[in-house]
């Protein structure tokens, strides 16, 4: 195979990839090695040291040519810009001292996402290794913190359920529409959502062919949601949230349930109002019913707002890709606008569909 | 392959199936093939007439030896018993005469599960051929109508959706637990539900791989579960009902919200009281998660009461295979009793998983 | 729920489980549950000791009321069969000991497949334990070695693949109307065949939605097929075996290719000649395309042998569901000809389909 | 949503598309969105006129801002090249009249690919409508027919079973190195092959969790892939060719079975040499074993060459995504060389894996 695939110059964006194996990270390569602007200058792992990465991931044969390297500080370092795409609790390790040396961040993971250290604290298990910097984390949702994002250099990349649920929400609780106190997020997410670790329950002998929910009692999205909407609207919303797993691999579904409290509203107006100026969020027509597999490989968030039978009982359909808009490629918009570039840069791919 | 699994005697229940070729019919050929007690005497199917039942469905070779017929109203009156497998608006147009011929009838379509004609009229958009018959219908759920049925000559089996959701709202109802004025039902089907008949939405490539919801706007099975939940407590509820389409053949999720309304209740003893003599509803323990692979193939609704954060959302997880208990399985119950045979004869199976 | 299931009587043949909750135990436990003439007295498992079997496995509720014990030499001496459903190595550790205490031990690994001990611990990279028992196991194909089955206190239950295979190959070998030095057998597996392990590479996100040939350089049911064609034929026959990994959980089809040396054969006659008074074996009609569907649950064998374009290359099409025929239904078969029972007893299920 | 996505400018190529609602035609609008040397001035299509493209493939929203149109042949003679992504008999309906208009013509389906008219009339039961063209219509493998390809002004793109299977046969054809009197072909491939149009046999319900062979009695590609080969090694081939379906939606694998003839070849080399210089064909290091996945929705195909226990039977695995290599993303190459535009314009992404 001829390598006709190569375009990285010397004015690039210089990237760094912490944890490069799991499907965020592997996702990240995917979406960087068609962006103009970027040079991905070290992708680490311990496990895989010294393997080629296109031979963990074939799929990017002839697109990514580095070797998996031991995460090295002083490599690190050198980067514009490194991403953490790591278990939670990792890149609160490293995170101050990268900071510290002028390099910008992005966690993928949870380490940032949440202001509250205690709230953070009991739903992670762990003792958060860098609080002080927890105050300059910006939570990277473009949609709400654009301008917070460009100035960032840290940025706390957003969970996947807390993405479809928190834009399929916005402008019901921005304009005061729904009974935020019993709002409720039955969401399903497509497999890849649990990560590439070796576990029975995703084995596709288990999960395959069936439908669930899980973590009813509590997930940590819940504390997520909550404190990006609770800031939307000055409170703190009462937010049923249930996560089922869809025998699929990729996708997400949102379906929103709220009350309606302010009649003569138009809608399907608020939402195309809201989101006018958004590359990622396309509000659908009205009927629509999003499908995931409209967003699949995508950096989009395709949206609709039903009324069911005239009733007082809200109905709002949020789909995203929870591994590109719900993950690496939310990522990449943060990073396009920390460094100054093309917002939709690297990502204006069509969905896969069928 | 040597036929060493004919049962049929002399003494046995003699059954005809009307509408043989979907995938109501095929189960309920799977479920009467090992079931004591009965004998297919004919599967109608004006498409099909003339071609053995095992041709088109090989997995009944060697236990199905019957060919497809032209209905034959003559044959299917001298039935103890006719199932309508068919599509809504059929089994109206015959069930008078057999009826009135003395043979019992059970409509696994909707033809006779709404009992208010015009509500029925309206949904279904058709007349109703035998409206005079339709107040002598119960309604097929065991649960609730076991000794009707035990007297009844004309069933409507329940819905799928129906199924799952009665059951799983109905001790909470029953007890004036929940807010009543404000349910959600947030159900996934998998695509069997749609029926064997060709069409683009349920191709694999268009619902494979992907998670949508449908009929949001307004779904047939709403005022069956309407009507159902009223009479349990003498009144309307108020429903939001939203079935999602999960890439998956057989099974249903009911996800239930509610309100607490009722302190100070034992919810979990609650439904292990109102269930404690039913052989097909297993209320799970404590915290349990159902998941549909766990009844597929068996005429089980597993259930499952939670209380998040000790809110005051109750959530409630209802699991069936929708063509066993939401579908063939709970006509053969239903069969069971009309006919005085055991009720658990022919499908004491145990579910398929993985 | 009313516990209606129990029938566990006092006669009954008194089996014992060893290694409970792997696929083939579990489902060792569902065909069992609906077996007229055994009860299951122990399932043992190191890792889940004490805990409920049908905790782990929520299908068994209310079928299965044990918990998991540690293996019990003591106990197993007791029962009157033991499967072992365990990793391969391990039955060899405990059979002379339980052989030598008069129970009858059937097998559903690899331990005492192969008879040269040097070729099996060359494929199995182990030395193993008991070489002397070897020479009395009996390989467990009924449609083979059904009389010295009856017979045996020692069986090997066969692999999935040399189920299929073997089936689908037996009557051209025997009969000698393929040319043995260049058999093709192109097979594919259901991703329940890797067992319920956890790994990455049988994730639903890594196995779903793809296809993959894998084991190409070698497998180790290789030397199993080539062992049990070579007595079919005197001699060793030259077998290019390469088995594939289906995204769906049950179900084997062996595509099986061979160039005719024999003119003038009915195929057909043969196959159904061979086959004719075989409960699990089915000889479809000519032209059929067997399904893995038609036979999933079911302890069946569906075959179809096709001369395309009347060519000299043969193509047999066998289909079989992995984990029945394939693992515990073969198992059950071989328990109930070792035990004098009838011979379908607790196998004549109809396969689950759609 | 913002639309940041147009690109067209005033001197691109004008393409039009003949029958845009298929999947061949919505994955020709996925490529060309991200094309940047092409404008889609028409989609043509009698069912659905008049409707927007992008409310048929929300996918599109964005991206493609044009409705269906009737075919007009006044607007396609406009077109500098014109892709029939039609049924087959459609294109040579059409084609003469474009073709002596100026127009380039790529034909999707089968109506050019086989030169022997009787032959092609044999297998496609109709006759065909422009002998007269066949002669000039160059079959657009660019492995094979790069530099005829530039000139042709009408391509028969090939099908997608050929185009896997040819690329992995062809070194061992062209050097002489396997009997080609007995080839083996046995291929899987996922339901998207099969179309969009409505039918129960690729229902989820029929072909999900299932696994079949069909067209054994014979396929049409079989004389495709014999032409081709054929020309390869001057001569006819014996080939075997069975095709699976795979529950997948996207994706072929052929596992391809050889007799060795010549001893002392590096296969490796030869195949490394053969398609050092293409840029769309991986041939992967010794052992490796392609996944469908690793080439989802990309250009690509990926080959290993495999000879298992130093035997003389050669597997050759061989893996395309059907509808881009195996038709829109092939179609977009010959395209590009037809047009003199760089080879991999719009053909750069990498595949969506997992």
């Amino acid at each position: 195979m001829a390598t006709l695939f190569s375009r990285y110059g010397t004015s690039m964006v210089k990237i760094g990839i912490v944890g490069g194996t799991g499907y965020t990270g592997v996702e990240l390569l995917r979406i960087l090695a068609n962006h103009p602007d970027v040079e991905v200058a070290c992708v680490t792992s311990r496990g895989e040291a010294g393997r080629n990465v296109a031979e963990l991931f074939p799929s990017l044969r002839g697109f990514v040519d580095v070797a998996f390297t031991e995460p090295d500080p002083a490599l690190l370092r050198t980067c514009d810009l490194v991403f953490f795409a790591t278990p939670n609790g990792t890149a609160m390790q490293s995170a101050p001292e990268l900071l510290a040396a002028g390099v910008k961040v992005i966690d993928l993971a949870a380490d940032f996402r949440i202001s509250d250290v205690a709230l953070w604290e009991q739903w992670y298990g762990m003792t958060h290794a860098c609080p002080q910097v927890l105050g300059d984390a910006v939570y990277g949702l473009p949609e709400i913190n654009r301008e917070s994002i460009r100035k960032a250099q840290l940025v706390a990349n957003p969970g996947c359920y807390p993405t479809a649920t928190i834009l399929g929400f916005l402008p019901l609780v921005e304009e005061g529409i729904i009974d935020t106190s019993a709002l409720v997020a039955d969401c399903k997410s497509g497999v890849s959502g649990a990560g590439r670790g070796a576990s029975v329950p995703t084995l596709m002998a288990e999960c395959g062919e069936s439908f669930k929910a899980y973590g009813v009692a509590g997930h940590r999205h819940l504390p997520e949601i909550r404190q990006v909407l609770g800031r939307a609207m000055s409170g703190e919303p009462g937010l049923t949230f249930v996560p089922h797993l869809v025998p699929m691999i990729r996708g997400i579904l949102a379906t929103l349930y709220g009350r309606l409290v302010k009649e003569g509203v138009d809608l399907q107006a608020v939402y195309e109002e809201r989101y006018r100026d958004e590359p990622f969020v396309d509000v659908m027509p009205p009927g629509s019913l999003p499908e995931t597999r409209y967003v699949r490989g995508s950096n989009r968030c395709q949206i609709a707002i039903h009324r069911p039978g005239d009733g007082d009982t809200l109905v709002v359909l949020s789909a995203i890709d929870n591994l590109v808009k719900g993950a690496a490629g939310q990522a990449v918009h943060n990073m396009n606008l920390m460094c100054g570039l093309p917002e939709t840069a690297g990502l204006t791919s069509v969905a896969l569909s069928p």
